[in-house]
């Protein structure tokens, strides 16, 4: 009898959810199969493999306050909504034609994402993906950051105006901050949501808008900033949203050249910059430290750099693996996550003896997500 | 046949465990009462009592790195860890006679208490409650952080020195930074572990200690803080965990006076005070924004006042209710939860609007805390 009934426990059960709590969880992006490896911080472990989320090149995710959903981008406009504790997708919209990107409100009622085709700013209700909110655009929108008060600020591409969106209301407000430049290509929040920072394409410099007071003038900066020449080749932009804040200084990657930029994040006055391995693509604050991690663009991406913030010296060079494309830290920063495309491998360095803890099996890993960025604005 | 089945079911199983992220839960103190009531940041509600705490006035807590447990130092030397899943006590050791408080190491591995009765730090397996190092000290240690690296810091009331103590190897290594002044009270560690500041009560002015380079000496400033006479009254120490790191600066609360006190965080340069309704117990920043909350000692304890840290002006006055004893943000800063002792109530105010949107039921609620901590250092 026992026996029959440990059977019928076995047939009849639907599967119970996982007692599973969230807070050291995370999701490595498999750019080439469409899928993600939920991943286990304390365990440094792969739990299980999730698929079906399309074309996952140049993807990204953001996560629900309580850290059990993920909302995925993927570049195909297709946004999916990823259960950590039943481990599945368990809502999906083809929302566009081709996204670049998204955020959570502050208060994780709703998602936005940003469209290149047709461009603009999508609004959709966090617990279902139902349509709240659509903000067309005159192009293709980029920099799409939350800001409190559940609203979001964005820029277009093609005509350079920057947006803040307030979506408290019954009715979306969107407001112009006006012009930054010619072909704005990535902008980025600060941590205190004080400051928005728009990088060029099409003319030098940087744009800063003070959104805690967004009626004064936006001030420009390194303007010797950009890509100086055709005959300086681009292999990769930066992104943005690496930039580094530490001591009181932006860390930002030069466009096109082996340089990290060090720029007074107060007056904007120019303190230097680091000869580094090669084109930086993210600099990445070590939290609780005064380093900065730096990877870098192809050809020479097997290579990661950390510069001390305080002399602007590379104290460390590593070589984590083949095509390094991506470095997520421990939230308190005992450990460093970085993905090596080509090795079919993340690999897990302990930040103070910056040798490797461990390493994890993936498919053509991309980007690193820890939940831990539920709690944090403007990612 | 089915029905006895469900039966069986309901009999034999043991409850499993809840399907539960943590990312939105939290813990509020019931002083009188030894217990934890549980709540849903998202839900705005309580989910269960959890009780045997012990004496839990003047209680804190921890949360491990995937915020599923909570480490709980009770006043009586009590040591309990608490499963938010399981919802209950899971293990417990009375691990000195008085105990003021503890942090977790930066891997989540290690749990220290700082004690005063018998005084020194006691470390401990974070998994399993065994001990694993004991540092008596000469006296009450205050003050006590995790530093990067399985370290921590504190401070000896009885004889004023400051120390740094490294338990990444086989033994710990335990070093002086030397005598900070006479009897620090309090200490305090900036969010990127680069300053650890301590709070002087028999002299005036706060120690300053450059934890990126500890061998630099430290600097003293404020040399007129403190109490300043025995005409006046100090009905509360203020918590210096409270104190507030925004636009450069920090936000002091002034020992005895009823003024907050600004100081610029790099050059330690005195940037004025601001007068408030009474003597500031807790600082704290809105995550995201200009503002920092203030909370009040008794008997001028029923007020909270808003600052504004560009101009140092007051810009709101709310009285949530009686003997406010603390304030925690949602970690994006979207609302804050604030404990009205003698009300029995939470009460939850929108940040934006400075509107309560709800309130919650708890027995002499003192300290609230997110599970969100478990991503911050020096916590």
């Amino acid at each position: 009898m026992k026996r029959a009934l440990a059977l019928a426990l076995l047939t009849l059960l639907p599967l119970p959810a996982l007692a599973q709590a969230t807070g050291d969880l995370g999701l490595v992006v498999e750019r080439a199969s469409g899928s993600l490896l939920l991943v286990d911080r304390s365990d440094r472990a792969a739990l299980t493999r999730i698929e079906g989320l399309g074309d996952l090149s140049h993807a990204s995710l953001t996560y629900s306050p309580d850290e059990r959903f993920a909302y995925v981008f993927g570049r195909d406009g297709g946004l999916s909504k990823v259960d950590l504790i039943d481990r599945k997708v368990v809502a999906r919209t083809m929302q566009a034609g081709n996204s670049i990107g998204g955020a959570i409100s502050d208060d994780g009622r709703l998602v936005a994402v940003s469209n290149y085709e047709p461009g603009g700013v999508k609004v959709f209700d966090a617990e279902t993906l139902a349509p709240v909110a659509d903000i067309p655009s005159a192009g293709k929108t980029i920099g799409l950051v939350d800001l409190p008060g559940r609203r979001f600020a964005w820029a277009v591409w093609d005509t350079g105006e920057v947006f803040m969106g307030d979506f408290s209301g019954a009715a979306p407000v969107v407001t112009s901050l006006g012009i930054a430049g010619v072909n704005p290509f990535d902008a980025v929040l600060t941590a205190d949501a004080h400051t928005y920072l728009v990088g060029l394409f099409g003319e030098k410099g940087v744009m800063s808008y003070d959104l805690w007071s967004p009626e004064t003038p936006p001030q420009k900066f390194l303007t010797d900033y950009g890509k100086t020449g055709a005959d300086m080749p681009v292999y990769k932009m930066p992104h943005l949203q690496g930039w580094a804040f530490t001591e009181g200084q932006f860390a930002l990657p030069a466009v096109g050249r082996h340089e990290v930029l060090w720029v007074d994040s107060e007056t904007h006055a120019d303190r230097g910059a680091t000869p580094v391995h090669g084109q930086p693509v993210f600099i990445i604050a070590q939290p609780a430290s005064p380093y900065v991690w730096v990877n870098f663009a192809t050809p020479l991406n097997d290579t990661v750099q950390v510069i001390d913030s305080r002399d602007h010296k590379v104290v460390a060079t590593l070589t984590p693996g083949k095509a390094v494309l991506h470095m997520e830290f421990a939230p308190r920063g005992a450990e460093v996550w970085i993905s090596a495309r080509d090795d079919d491998k993340v690999r897990i360095y302990d930040t103070h003896t910056r040798e490797k803890l461990a390493e994890i099996a993936a498919k053509a890993p991309s980007g690193i997500f820890f939940t831990a960025r539920a709690h944090r604005p403007g990612l």
